[in-house]
């Protein structure tokens, strides 16, 4: 917990109105009381109003907006200052004070693999060469982390699962403010990946920790080798991203999504359960509408992307 | 080798005849009178007649259609229970009873590189911090393996390879039996990745092992970094992978094929010696001619391409 | 250093000429009177007449030009020549002779990680398990280098920099010459990559050591995970390169370059300061002007882009 204060000191902000101790930063929406928020996009007004947290940064001509029970922090660059002030949330790396790792029976440990110290292993997993399981990370029963797979600090990976050679399990999400000289400002990614049960992922996939909250890979997904899943999203139970797949930030698939190789998604979408997306699709757009089949980029349904290239091709022989 | 009767039981199908040793599963092809072996396409309707699998899962229906000495395992889902037997048969990924390791003369190995127990490796090889060789792995004379490369188990590199950092050999190919309620069953992938000799690989490129058999990468191949293929693929002879090409599964490339960045193809394809694909080309169909140069997705030749964007162009001024 | 006959006899070529020592291959343009360099494309002709390179490999028929100070090294083939005389100049990856790295006050090293002898290591760095920091590699002070990170010989990282997980700095460039028989015969990537201040490389990235001189990224560029960037690229200040970004090589950006996820450029480019690259641009052309958005393959302005689609919508409906 750090003081109220000291956070508005840090980040160059006049501090006026009761202190009080501070555990992290989210959003508008779902802090606490012991959180502080930030109002950065005016379409978020409507969350403004009724936020519970202890204090909002937010811009100068803006401030009176702040409900009361919440401590205007106000600023010409408020989404700069939450960026410098998520890095006194940051969890330590390594922690040294931590209670030696719990590590369940029956589970095999390579001598070269690491299970940080306050990390708990489950029960029957194989642990190969060179895994590091981060600081306060929670690992299922009968998983398999093959070699160099990594999860990191206070990530959860789920029961049965299997990650392959090189899977990165809550690497940074890509978040940064920018300042008026372009330079960018790291928002510190101070949530964690949660990976059900029964989900297998590639070799050297990476899954983006969530800047609030959590990054979710639902039970039973299938994701191939070399994808990429941003911060914030969720993965519905029992989808199936080929390698190379991206998806970026926010991003929430239903169940049973298909992705095909080197598809992708622009970020804060939503996709219907049981949607089928053809190879390389890029999806710009939510759809709404379950069980659909899209291709190409923008994307279109699968038929009218056949009937589009039939007439380039018409167009090719003239 | 594991009982065929333990086969039937472990997959709930009532086993009726002679029981028999079982060492594997193959294809209705390739499988020995030891191994076991599956009909899910009808197209495969030949291979069965001329099969010599011991046993074969086959849908209840066409149960008739396994020829005398083979025994049926009929069942309304025998590509589902195929996958539930393959679990059986998997390689274990540890195994402590593997007499030590051989290394050659004049190898370097770092101190925390692990070489597993039962693997070979050859002669003058250079292998760096946190590599990882698995059980029963061989790697040929000279080669060198960059911090944090993985070979797994079973799988072959031959002589004066280089595989960069994060390059993973033998990870799982992407393969699932789907059940009717929409979960996916791991098929595992019990065969090995083949590297013959003078083959580079890139850096956190990964190569699946095969279903059955091997995934086979040719000599003198270079592969760049983030490049995927899949399992049961051959790669030819002197072939170049660019970075972030993707090759889907079962899909034989001839020699010196030439695939620029980000491109890739479907499964189950051919492409013909000498022949080059521009970046990002989408092959979706076998290529029969050696020789040609082809462009686009859906791919087009390279000509017709250049063409097409001509015409785009024009539409565009229009 | 190494005689410059022995070089000759290396590749098989006669010598005559004064002998003298030589450390390394270069351009016609940057090498010293102690390296030797290669004329393969008839443009760099005027490069040639200027050059200070102790001997050129050159064909046979314009072995004439080469100035008078320089040796002419002629051969029919001779990029294949300077390829086989690459290997003589690469730097030992292994140095027991070097003295024990150097490790800053503060920095905390985990006991799996390697910090190769002759590497130096600054203040207050993290450095998690599983890393490689190779010979005489050099990182600043204050940078975190995740789990299995990996910075390979004579690299250089700044201070406060962040490397994810995988993220592999120094891998060799794609760089080949080929026989008359389709072979491809390896260059030795004898450069470097220097990350500069400020940068954070995501999880599995790549970047490719210079064949010659550096491949660089410089201060405050941000890379997110599985990008890669091909051998003597220069990424400029402040860039942004998303997911699955592809650079080729030689490539070189202006700051604030920024390239949305699965965007790609081929080889030798310059890139403007402060151009946008939509999602899965292509670029396959210099862009000069500053400032510009673009989209596509092949690239074109944003809004063109926009019409396009807009052109082939209404195709698609007639």
């Amino acid at each position: 917990m750090i003081a109220l204060s000291d956070v508005a000191r840090t980040c160059g902000i006049a501090f006026e109105g009761s202190d009080r101790p501070i555990k992290g930063i989210n959003t508008l929406k779902d802090a606490s009381e012991e959180e502080i928020s930030f109002l950065d996009n005016p379409k978020y007004l409507g969350d403004l109003k009724a936020t519970k947290a202890a204090a909002v940064f937010i811009a100068t001509k803006m401030a009176a907006e702040v409900p009361a029970g919440s401590i205007a922090l106000a600023d010409d660059e408020p989404y700069l200052k939450m960026a410098l002030a998520s890095k006194l949330f940051a969890p330590a790396l390594v922690d040294d004070t931590a209670p030696e790792a719990v590590i369940g029976e029956g589970t095999y440990v390579a001598e070269t693999a690491t299970i940080a110290r306050g990390a708990v292993v489950g029960k029957g997993c194989t642990i190969l060469p060179g895994v590091y399981v981060g600081s306060r990370a929670v690992i299922g029963d009968g998983t398999i982390l093959h070699a160099n797979a990594v999860v990191y600090h206070d990530c959860r990976v789920g029961s049965n699962c299997i990650l392959h050679s090189g899977a990165a399990i809550g690497t940074d999400g890509f978040g940064f403010a920018h300042t008026k000289l372009g330079e960018h400002v790291k928002i510190y990614q101070n949530g964690n990946v949660v990976v059900e049960d029964d989900v297998e992922i590639g070799g050297n996939s990476t899954i983006d920790r969530a800047v609030f909250a959590s990054t979710l890979v639902k039970r039973g997904t299938k994701i191939d080798n070399l994808v990429h899943i941003g911060h914030n999203c969720i993965i519905g139970e029992h989808s199936i991203l080929v390698a190379h797949v991206g998806i970026s930030g926010s991003t929430v698939l239903g169940r049973n999504v298909v992705m095909g190789g080197q598809s992708a998604t622009a970020g804060h979408l939503e996709i219907a359960p049981f949607t089928t997306l053809a190879a390389r699709s890029g999806v710009t757009k939510s759809i709404k509408e379950p069980g659909g089949t899209y291709a190409g980029f923008p994307l279109m349904g699968h038929r009218d992307w056949l009937k589009l290239q039939g007439i380039l091709a018409r167009l090719l022989k003239r």
